[in-house]
């Protein structure tokens, strides 16, 4: 292992499925335009409520990727 | 948006199927007696153990609302 | 309840399919040897990133369990 | 001073016009119910913006009062 | 175990003889009006200083109980 | 609301009037480059004296903003 | 003082009498298997509620030896 | 730049104008007896409630000057 | 209430007799050479541990007063 | 001083050598693209272990710099 | 990789040297009765002082190893 | 050993050679006023950068002496 240097980047993804889900579509989200993704680290959970029920699942988090 | 004021209260929601059933229980309960629940903020998610298997998951949250 | 003492220890489970199941892979792993587990309080939720999906999900957590 | 005891309550006051309008904005509205405010402290300092300028400031804030 | 849902409230109880008698005080003061009472957690220690001695103590705890 | 993913950034504004003129400033700086800002969080508040007076304000925040 | 190595482990005790009571509690039960405790530190206090009044009196600590 | 030693120390200002003037005052307090006062940073926004309104401003922060 | 100033120190009690003991021991201390102490806040809860037991209580805590 | 705007980014550099030369790599390898560094604030250490011993020290470090 | 399952261990290792090799010290002791050590991760930074220099560096590290 | 009252200061050492040295410097100007010093810890590692380069290393560190 060279000397790497990384970088995190703070993301927040949503879903109307749940935590994971919301999870996923924010490390696919940056896959798009970064290539060397390797971490995430989850720093809050929060929620929308709608009449009652959990309307949207939201999950922030740290996603650390080597810089080349 | 005129200038609402929001009260967060904290609750704690038990289910033996997992933390989103956990979750969406406190939010059911806290929706019979207030109406404008907009939001939850997970603030701590632990369990109960029993014979060596997660026998109840807890999680704690606040839940904010409008106050009319 | 006579005068009980608790000791916690942290552990990580890990676990390609999700949060919940790295949390019980890691019960699971602890009560082999501890036979009085009772509880446990996630500290941190993080995941391994590959090829621009999440692989593996990791989840630690203090366990508390009752001193004989 | 008697053996008082104290309730404290999770408010966030919102203000087109500042930091603290919607701190002020808050302690009104509590006081329409609670008789006998004695302090606040702030917990969190958020604002929305809107096309490029700062529409809304949102101050989260514990308020504490006197239970008779 | 239902899957209970609990609430969370913070309040400070003032004593002049200690700690514990403070939290006492709050616990006394809480079970007037709740009975469902289950646990609480001290969050800060606190008290005022009159003439060079500790005049009142005074702890601030979150209490919290079942939902019915 | 669809599967919105969102990104935050780090920006610390100055100015020698106030607080909230150094909230402005920074957010009047990260709009020339970033149209989709939606929120702020304040995450420290400092300010350099000089001569015995506070001579500038300097908030740091966190910056939120859609991601296309 | 040579290089010593400290390890610390996280111990929880309870007693129905007090805070103290449930210090030394913890304290008496870890010196049954180890022989170089040197420091503890209070990172939780809870307690038990029954009936409207305290029942058990609950500290979290961490407690320090020397690993010989 | 030598190699300068900074000592901070922690005041709170309390106005009943607001935050801003609060914090002033207690810079200017300061520097009665400091006459090298660098910078202040807040680590607390509280506030006195009398009437149903903010009474008075306090504002908690640390402040660093050279050692000479 | 003219617009005070407050500064607040950091001491450690210690005391062989229990928790209050240390905290009263520091108050007093700081009392010998300062005359306007308000309040105290425990911000960590010590102790040494000799042979099996608790030796020494130790309690650190912020000490407030008045700037005259 | 004019009203300067800073962002803050969140790097980790790692060296077989030693903390230091953990933060130096980083700062060396940020600076190829931003030409305006100007401080950082280490917010984790860590490292990782081989054979029983520190193979490489990792430090991961907030760096602050203006934007023009 | 398999569904491995972490445990973390608190260590404090001290040196007259410097921090480097107060946290070698640790992993060195630990390593001769755990041969899976990962990684660790400082959280406390302290040290001794005699006659007005530092005597001996303390650093607590939280260290990680796998359950076989 | 006696009931002891220490207090702690806050301190900042800085150096243009590495994180040991700012703590030294800083300890060593405590030393000429204060002759009771008895701990340091570390409560922030920052540095300014320089020309792409670490320029001064600046250590904040609470330090504790016996007040006598």
């Amino acid at each position: 292992m060279p000397n790497h240097v990384y970088k995190t980047i703070e993301l927040t993804g949503s879903s109307p499925k749940g935590l994971e889900e919301a999870i996923r579509n924010a490390v696919a989200k940056a896959s798009q335009t970064l290539h060397n993704l390797r971490w995430f680290q989850v720093t809050e959970t929060r929620g929308e409520i709608e009449k009652g029920k959990v309307a949207h699942w939201q999950v922030t988090m740290k996603v650390g990727f080597t810089l080349d």
